[in-house]
């Protein structure tokens, strides 16, 4: 359940009344949620950099506007045909996944400004840049929540964004409590992981060995790689490790004294390709989306989000030229109130040793490993955690959804006969379970015709050289 | 200096004399080579998978051929417009990097021949696939070797393949010895690397901690991940290491009787796209590349690469399936005494601990970090190993050429004043270093352009469908 810890706000951390695996176990937990505040304009700021306030439409352009819809159809669309249990097993999965997704937005996108809105969501979404994310999966983790607007929307009647009173670190602890604090080891990083026909064995840097049956492992796939095994792992598994890193965030909580931007009319949000930036080092400005974050009690706060190439650049600045024009960035959305406020916090979630960054995402060419090594089961060790869930992939509900996933692979396998075959599907023990499909396809058609041309042409050019030298 | 050991075969293992920085050790520890052999016919097997025994220029339709030729006039063109010492900083630097090899190779070639023909050199050569490859880092490694013909060519006037009599392990050896047998540690795994103002501590798995003034790291970048340290590297740094994975690679030999191929007037090499397979779960045959290896004293072997995704497919079939399946390869190459073997020996270094594959490659959107992330040093760190190196990267010429750089950082700090500015060139130390380049360039302008055209083909609907339902 490492996933849940992370998720603390906005996005990872809000669930959606769609999210029903999160929904049912704060429901069980007795926790309440609480609605995003999304009342008033928005902000926009893409294309000429300009800053604009929109309620319901952004004043884009009617071209760019028309662009973007388009580019919903089609990825709306695409993500159909993507199964998310196993996406590279679908006629264009290989295609999808040969291209990164910055080549994909730019044989779909014709204007700048629809680009940069598109750019500026997938950075905020998965804090990485388009170039470094296989199409394929991003088709796919929009399928595993359902479509690219279930993922976008935050207007009321829809799946919006929920909060939980007290934040989400209570779901971690109330898990804790009822496995038993003195069952839950914090502190024990594992370094090893022995394998043999009778037990697991985990080794701990601390020198502590724990014996067990069945093991669960959450942590995320590259993070996973700091870990030994004996046996090592499946190739399939190895390999998704290597390709799936995690990108880079930066949250900042920004504390005021008053809610001024509710006042002004102005719900708090922002979504921004960060621009200009008078900062050697930094082509953008910090920040690619913000929101509100006033506490249930009413302490005013936003929230914002420096991710992708954005954290890589502006981390390597001072901490008060970052801290200046994350503000000047707030002033430019929301007035010049933004520029004095309270307090200043900031988080790189790259700096955490056994985190490395906010979300992850598959590159290129590897997508042909990705269901069977994050979910097949090895010997006595399963794989849990929001990277490879089914539904909503990468959030909180992925996490629990998978971890219920692992604790029936588990059950199954310690009372056999205990868990019915309908409870067992979707785990590699169902009886109707099929092996993920990892072969290419070949659909090398295209290169008939193309040499064709290709003769064609050639043939042209010779016939006009013989004739102008004969 | 872990390249040297790795590499003890053809490609990474075989020196070229315009491979200075190898040729020079060899020279100095008095270590003899010998040529690759390569007289006779080669094999060639793409396309229609039909085996092609050619001599001089294989018997491919001549549209396949002016296809190749081609795309190496435009890799030889683009590859000198790349700076391997800052290869992101080039007028194109962004758009390669946010490009798949594969993506690049679709849009540059026009025939099934020739792609297979140019997929299974890429494959044999980094042992990845093209999908996962930066096309910048792809340009960049030919820059780093002198061009693509440099990497291709084994005909004898020129750079031609050599191989050390002995095997390339002396050199390790010879090394060892140079610095006191008893002055190396082998079987001390690091796994924490903890800096302070006066010195570097490493801290190995065995318990034992050494301290010291300078540290070297050759590990390559992603195998360093196994490793702590304290304070944590740059973010430059710890990001390329995520995104510089190993390929995947099984090397085998098999010696025979008697060299039945030379006898056929065949030179034992080949280059195949792996031809059809009859093995359920790998969509083609087992090969890649095949050369001759016969020792200097005789004893008659082929030497055959199961590369990339090859590799992967491959390792998954039982141990005879894979044996029998390059057998059959084997047999049609070089005819059916190949069957027959005295010996057939396999190497996955896939399963090496502290190597993880063969050759390691830079996904997409990872560029703007690799010349800072590989060469800066870091405190008292400095960074060695064949990835990264100015001249001939990923080779072995290359591991002791960015060994000789990190050996002058460290001299030019213990001793301030021996090193001349004239050797530190090419160093961060050097007074004309200018830090690598990480801005993304504005190459947006193409927006424009398809913005109008995007705008006037909406019009032109908008006004078909006024026309139409007036």
């Amino acid at each position: 359940m490492a996933a849940l810890t992370t998720g603390t706000w906005a996005d990872s951390g809000c669930p959606r009344t769609s999210q029903k695996d999160i929904m049912a176990l704060l429901q069980e937990f007795g926790l309440e949620t609480y609605p995003q505040f999304t009342t008033g304009s928005k902000v926009l700021q893409v294309g000429s950099a300009k800053v604009q306030r929109f309620k319901w439409i952004p004043s884009l352009s009617p071209i760019v506007l028309i662009d973007l819809l388009f580019f919903i159809w089609k990825v709306e669309r695409l993500q159909k045909q993507v199964d998310h249990g196993d996406p590279y097993n679908c006629s264009r999965g290989e295609e999808w996944d040969t291209k990164t997704l910055e080549t994909f937005l730019k044989e779909s996108l014709w204007t700048r400004g629809a680009y940069e809105t598109i750019a500026a969501f997938i950075r905020s979404l998965i804090t990485m840049e388009p170039s470094q994310i296989s199409t394929l999966y991003f088709l796919s983790t929009m399928s595993s929540a359902g479509g690219l607007m279930a993922m976008v929307e935050t207007n009321e009647d829809s799946a919006q964004g929920l909060k939980v009173k007290g934040g989400t670190q209570q779901i971690s602890k109330i898990l804790a409590e009822k496995v038993g604090t003195d069952n839950v080891l914090l502190e024990h990083a594992v370094t090893k992981v022995i394998q043999s026909e009778e037990s697991i064995q985990l080794k701990c840097q601390n020198g502590l060995t724990v014996s067990c049956k069945r093991a669960v492992m959450a942590a995320p796939p590259m993070v996973a790689r700091q870990i030994q095994f004996e046996p090592q792992l499946s190739l399939q598994r190895r390999e998704i490790e290597k390709w799936m890193p995690f990108g880079n965030c930066i949250k900042v909580v920004i504390t005021y004294e008053e809610a001024f931007w509710k006042s002004n009319g102005q719900s708090g949000e922002a979504l921004t390709y960060g621009g200009p930036s008078d900062v050697s080092g930094c082509d953008v400005g910090p920040l690619s989306a913000v929101c509100d974050a006033t506490t249930p009690k009413g302490s005013p706060a936003l929230l914002a989000f420096l991710s992708g190439d954005q954290a890589i650049q502006w981390s390597r600045q001072k901490a008060h030229t970052r801290k200046n024009a994350v503000l000047k960035s707030l002033t430019d959305f929301f007035g010049s109130q933004a520029e004095t406020c309270l307090d200043y916090f900031e988080k790189d979630w790259s700096e955490e040793l056994f985190i490395e960054g906010a979300l992850a995402g598959v590159s290129t060419g590897a997508m042909r490993n990705f269901a069977a090594g994050l979910r097949e089961p090895q010997g006595r060790l399963h794989f849990a955690g929001a990277d490879g869930a089914m539904e909503w992939d990468g959030y909180m509900s992925g996490g629990v959804q998978s971890g219920i996933r692992a604790a029936t692979e588990i059950l199954h396998q310690l009372r056999p006969g205990s868990v019915s075959s309908a409870e067992l599907s979707g785990t590699a023990y169902s009886p109707s379970y099929k092996a993920p499909q990892h072969l290419r396809r070949k659909v090398k058609q295209s290169y008939m015709t193309k040499g064709l041309s290709f003769a064609i042409l050639v043939g042209v050019i010779a016939l006009l050289y013989g004739s102008l030298y004969r």
